[in-house]
């Protein structure tokens, strides 16, 4: 998701039981696992992952403060309507190659890309949350064996994560080029059922949604 | 290209000089480069490939000897169309898991795999030419830093060999999701302009085609 401004996204987020003010202040030890969304859009994704889990601790990542604002406001009318708290939840605006300071070595048990700025021109390509940098981070702060799961509308960001998680040694665990195609015929080999972003549900009828599982060896 | 009975098909591989008979009788060090292609199809590709570079050596391979005689004549229908013997061209029925029976360690300089046979069924895995089998004959028989150049219109096969490419560590030179889209927006990265296979030329309107360059560590 673009930039945003968001006029009184400080308030907003002043007022939200979402926003994550103090990582110290959360029971890490109380969850099964910790799981992070990068580029967290609306914040749909993520919820219902906290909805559907919440043996897990889900942390949503946005550089955009105005993003992370608006995604608490749609994640407290969520909540509203499933008639639940979703304490196994937080929201931050924060810079991921900067993750390293909020968790441990080999801390985190998932991570979400899912619809990543394809950031196309070649002179944005260390913006990409799948350029070298980003992924050194996300080895530094993942568990032994644990995944990356990322997904796209987008052919090149695609092409480029594959060429460059494969150059960075990782392993691929699943890959799909046509998302939907597998789910309609039965065939999605991951054990969990798929839960879309706004912008999937908006895009998936332009062109085929690519995903991959991978993970540093 | 399925298996396909050629009722006298020795009679037209005696009568080619195209069919490869005997690897010893072929100067090799007379050339700049050893290319294989495994499947020939029709043969359109490596003929072109041949008339291209007569500074190298084409050699294809093709398990069923009915389809190599089909594309003896078919080489030899090109080489009236363009007026010139492609002495540099060679073709012969064999199975590609024993190609190191045919080169020596490291010898060969590219293989080309062209909308193989997908081999949908799991049980058939291993006939797939980018299965662990055939990656290894591969990797004996290829010089070091040499790649494999293949293209496809399946997705299922492009799917399972970018994880089992990725799985025999080799590294991904070129990877693009959509070939011809990429030729139209001027983008291909790749040297060589496209040579288009006589099952590309017909399918690639139905869906986009794959590509991947890559080569062993």
């Amino acid at each position: 998701m673009r930039q945003r401004n968001v006029k009184n996204c400080d308030e907003i987020l002043a007022s939200s039981d979402k926003y994550l003010r103090d990582i110290k202040s959360l029971d890490k030890s109380k969850y099964q696992n910790i799981c992070l969304e990068i580029g967290i859009g609306k914040g749909a994704f993520i919820a219902e992952c906290a909805n559907r889990h919440p043996e897990n601790l889900y942390i949503g990542i946005e550089l955009n403060k105005g993003v992370v604002s608006l995604a608490t406001k749609k994640i407290a009318r969520y909540e509203e309507e499933i008639g639940k708290k979703l304490d196994n939840l937080k929201v931050l605006d924060f810079n991921a190659l900067e993750l390293k300071e909020l968790f441990g070595n080999h801390e985190v048990d998932k991570i979400y890309l899912n619809f990543s700025d394809p950031w196309p021109k070649k002179k944005h390509e260390k913006r990409r949350l799948t350029s070298d940098a980003f992924l050194e981070v996300y080895k530094d702060i993942l568990k032994e064996g644990s995944v990356i799961e990322f997904k796209t509308d987008n052919r090149s960001l695609f092409e480029y994560s594959l060429k460059n998680m494969n150059k960075n040694k990782m392993s691929f665990e699943y890959l799909t080029l046509n998302l939907h195609a597998d789910i309609d015929a039965g065939k999605l080999d991951d054990e969990e059922p798929n839960i879309m972003t706004e912008y999937e549900a908006k895009f998936m009828v332009n062109g085929p949604i690519y995903k991959l599982i991978a993970k540093f060896n």
